[in-house]
């Protein structure tokens, strides 16, 4: 899927905080404990899951609220408190019990950022939530900050010019990443105003706070993940003794699912269990609720030397680390809390992740279950055009029902676990805006004419997919025709590169801007990103990006096994929009005098849309992947389609 | 022309002393001051210049003379001393009166380090010389360390070894950058090893040094530069400005010429200057030997408040810089004893030189200047091309009598200057050697068979050109055939890249070895360099390659009217190589919604061999890339060309 606007290179925004990306909202989607009978379900409980105790009155209306805060600011000497969106693990989704930007404001977008003093209170949000925040600001008392807009200060440039000499900045230093944070201290410093990410002072006033998520945890088996986790921490462990180092910390919730072989459902979309991790050279921490754990999953952790501790307890260990111990974090993903518990005589070391290159290298086994997992899916899409097709202009088919039926054909195959992200469904005018999710109140019928964008994925034991097809409803403009075409040379041409060990996404974006760049067009996101096993659908280090963008950590050089998505598009604000997405798997080609070549293979396995396609632009090497790739379709997915199903994608399949 | 070995990714050699490049070899090699008649000429005193007083005896063998060095080295307290290449402005060819380790060695290769201890003398260099090295390093006593072989350590690792605590490492500190004797210091200081970089102790005992050289310096007139020296100063000190900068030193010898459009004949092919810079608010000093310019260049630049200053002056200016102030220098390229010179309480901004881009971005005059002096140089290596293929195996040409005949046919075009660089002409298997230069020893026939490659280039007054052609003479290999083509497709490609604004090399290189890397191969040399105006031929911050290099510092946004070599090609070792080079020059295209479009035209006017073409490997779009450039070309050169010439190109730049 595309990271829509915030794959935007034009603004590095405020921190991390504007990654979240897509609304929140959800069409009854499966959860992450919709698992197979191999799998371990353990009791939940919700409700007295970090209920906290002492709170103070309630407040129902957003201004109550902001006053209740600005007594507790006063009282902790605060002037003024940021709210961010983020939860303690800067995951993707945010779940209940961490919003509280939209507790004291109201607004519900995926992205922006808070700050009450105690005479104001503003909201920063990007130009996609402009007019929603609008609405939703209405009587709070809450000033909207529209972000880029001329004249506008950041929330940066805010704070440097309101806050004096010898004030004090709040917030809660869970939610915020500890580069982040040293970055604003380093700012403020220069006017003496002083931190203070001590004090959750939302949660202090939120009486009836959404308890943490505690879905049950289920361990992955070798058989899927390719890897004994003893296997995985073996390997950690190897890299800690090369780097020296006493102590790992790792709390991106992805690396702790995939070292430790487990699953859980605590993020939306996103198979994790909320927990934090410590490694020595000898043991294993869990940080996590425990009561999301069955025994047996409990016993197996523990056969392995993983030992349940509580989850809030990672602070009060961090805090304990013996002196002259080293301690790898990185700094950019470790929430800034956690990182200023380490004592000053602990040393940091701020590296990567150990886990994050190896999670990324797909072991064999997962390279092969992704090839199931995308037959699965394949058939799975697949079968969705063919009805599309078959039932446009016949019966009533909207954007939510498409979707609808994209989830029951894909729940129809075995060991499909639910949805890697909330799809993209969007028919004519919606497909150019690239966050657009149909709700009820903006969900269209789709039409036999015009281009539908179909951006969805799905999480099976074999793998996490994800794949945009544009599929022609029926008659075409020849713009749409020619933008139809030029995407997919990219996508074709991308996925074709050969290249000397050593490329990054860098060195090969040109090949999927190229065909839009000759025509002086372009698309404002990046062409790829990293895809997890049975994990997030977004993963570091590897991508497809013309520009480097530090902060994302996706232009490191191409290994064997690496799983990317390869997705160029083209939008016509208010007319339509086109995206061609395939998960392409990087491969070993031959090594020569020269070095070792790279090379690609196609994951995913459904047709691209031919009536869409104008064959004169394409050469014939063009056309020779495009007719090589729609053999392969067809041999792979034909097998498992009805007859009926099997004679249109002859058809569709068929060489140009 | 190609940087050769130094280009190789393979291995980032130790500091910067590898970047000269080639033998320094030249055929009766036209000088700079064979200068047109605007350019005013002063008369040159070459022999008394910096002499030196109180030197000790002569020593004549190497051993006699490493002797007097050591017996020095004690007197100083030196345990070991450090003889690298450079010249004091990291030039990329070396003056006689810099060639210290050929003197201490014996060695005259073009790269190398010498380490000379109390004990023992080493000399590094890489595979090229590794022969040379052994032959002529015999009876010195001097051992060859044969760097990038197995086992041997590198200068760094050696020093590292072999001083022990306490000791001290001498050198030349103006013949060592100061970021590179930063790096040194760092590395020995855990051994507790001290640098002194203050004594020239190899110039206290040779007593014939050449002098320094001292060619006559002349004005460039705006009506080549394009743009006055106080328009350009005036550029430099609004950006000291904006940086809050009081003193500007200025050491790259082709930015002060650039800077104020001076030219000279210091440096081999290099139409440059001996000189170093100070630039104020309200001063400018240039530091250079007076008896190089004439009464009119003197009162030119005195009108534009340039001061004469003595060339070894700089050094007395930068350690009285008053305590406070704000000094911008490139401590990449500025010696290690000037930037040590300034004073602990001047604050150093260690930036890129102010000068850089504003010289990498060509003005419209120069541009179109270019565009002339490319037509002369077309002219006449279209002529030598005729020549060679009417001619060969009719008459006797070698290898260096095709040097001569392209030298002089350059010769003849008005404002020809001499060479931009030491010509590569090489037949057969010599042109698998990057860095293959013909002397009389080497030379060898050119047969009516086989490949001939000519990198080659000329200065001019309208600008520097750089060229290679591959030249069929006669019956060639289906192979040879198979990887012209290839590499003629990616000369091609690149130079057809379309892109939006803020693309540097690493973008677009794919486009140059795409075709190379389809098929397993590659050439281990970056793709292209920046080039001056009338400058040196290899200049940044602009190129092409497929990895960064940050010391090369040649990645930058390629911006409108830089311009740039675009140079694949493939060797094969003992039997032929390819090449061709094109320059080309970056220009707007359109600018869309989606942003600003550049794009790059050809400035180089010279046919590539239809000969060494399988035009079935091409593409349509490929074979129309090739017959409009030959359009172009023949439109361009036919006008200047003989009757029976015209001939010979129309048909050898026929459509395919």
């Amino acid at each position: 899927m595309v990271r829509k606007a915030i794959w935007d290179f034009s603004r590095i925004a405020f921190l991390q905080w504007w990654n979240a990306i897509g609304t929140l909202f959800s069409l009854q989607r499966f959860c992450f404990h919709f698992i197979a009978a191999s799998v371990i379900i353990c009791p939940v409980d919700r409700d007295i899951v970090t209920k906290q105790k002492g709170k103070r009155d309630m407040s129902n209306t957003i201004p109550e609220r902001l006053a209740a805060l600005r007594s507790l600011m006063k009282e902790k000497g605060m002037d003024a408190y940021l709210i961010p969106t983020d939860d303690f693990h800067a995951s993707e989704y945010v779940g209940d019990y961490f919003k509280c930007r939209k507790y004291m404001t109201g607004f519900t977008g995926s992205a922006g950022t808070a700050v009450v003093t105690r005479e104001m209170a503003g909201l920063w949000t990007d130009g996609r939530y402009f007019i929603q925040a609008e609405q939703q600001l209405a009587g709070s008392t809450v000033t909207l900050f529209k972000m880029g807009e001329p004249g506008v200060p950041t929330v940066h440039e805010f704070l440097e010019k309101n806050l004096k000499e010898g004030q004090c900045l709040g917030f809660d230093g869970r939610t915020v990443n500890a580069k982040a944070a040293a970055d604003l201290e380093e700012k403020l410093k220069k006017n003496h105003v002083s931190l203070n990410g001590t004090e959750d002072l939302v949660g202090e006033i939120w009486e009836d706070r959404p308890a943490l998520s505690c879905e049950p945890v289920s361990e992955l088996a070798v058989k899927w993940a390719g890897r004994s986790r003893s296997d995985k921490c073996r390997e950690i462990r190897e890299k800690m003794q090369e780097k020296n180092v006493d102590v790992f910390l790792l709390t991106s919730l992805d690396d702790i699912a995939w070292l430790l072989n487990i699953r859980g459902g605590d993020v939306h979309c996103n198979p994790v269990v909320l927990s934090h991790l410590a490694m020595t050279r000898e043991e294993i921490y869990l940080f996590a609720n425990e009561k999301a754990f069955s025994d047996e999953v409990k016993a197996a952790l523990g056969k392995d030397g993983v030992t349940l501790r509580p989850y809030d307890d990672i602070y009060s260990y961090a805090s304990s680390l013996e002196a002259g111990k080293r301690v790898l974090l990185c700094r950019a993903k470790v929430n800034s809390r956690l990182a200023g518990s380490v004592p000053g005589d602990v040393e940091i070391l701020d590296e990567e992740n150990l886990t994050l290159l190896p999670k990324a290298v797909k072991n064999p086994v997962e390279v092969e279950n992704e090839r199931i997992a995308h037959i699965k899916d394949g058939v799975a899409v697949t079968k969705f055009i063919y009805w599309l097709k078959k039932n446009v202009g016949k019966m009533t088919i909207t954007e939510l029902s498409a979707m609808a039926k994209l989830e029951a054909l894909r729940a129809e195959q075995e060991n499909f676990l639910g949805n890697s992200f909330d799809y993209i469904m969007s028919y004519g005018p919606h497909a150019a805006m690239n966050h657009y999710s149909a709700t009820p109140e903006t969900d269209v019928p789709i039409e036999a004419k015009g281009l539908l964008l179909a951006d969805t994925g799905g999480q099976y034991l074999e793998g996490t997919t994800d794949i945009t097809r544009t599929i022609v409803m029926g008659p075409i403009t020849d713009e749409q025709r020619k933008f139809f075409t030029a995407v997919l040379r990219g996508t074709l041409n991308l996925a074709a590169a050969k290249f000397r060990y050593g490329c990054c996404g860098l060195n090969l974006d040109y090949l999927a801007r190229g065909p839009l760049w000759e025509m002086g067009a372009d698309f404002n996101h990046g062409t790829g990103h990293g895809v997890g096993y049975y994990l997030n659908v977004h993963e570091g280090p590897n991508g497809f990006r013309w520009k480097i963008v530090p902060e994302r950590n996706d232009s490191a050089v191409f290994e064997e096994g690496m799983i990317t998505s390869d997705e160029p598009g083209y939008y016509v604000e208010g007319q339509y929009g086109i995206r061609h997405e395939n998960m392409i798997v990087c491969k070993k080609a031959e090594k020569t005098s020269f070095g070792q070549f790279m090379h690609f293979e196609h994951l995913t396995m459904v047709p691209f849309d031919l009536e869409g396609i104008d064959a004169d632009q394409m050469t014939g090497q063009e056309r020779g992947l495009l007719n090589s790739y729609h053999a392969q379709v067809y041999d792979t997915i034909a097998p498992y389609l009805t007859k009926e199903e099997q004679e249109w994608l002859k058809e569709a399949t068929r060489a140009i």
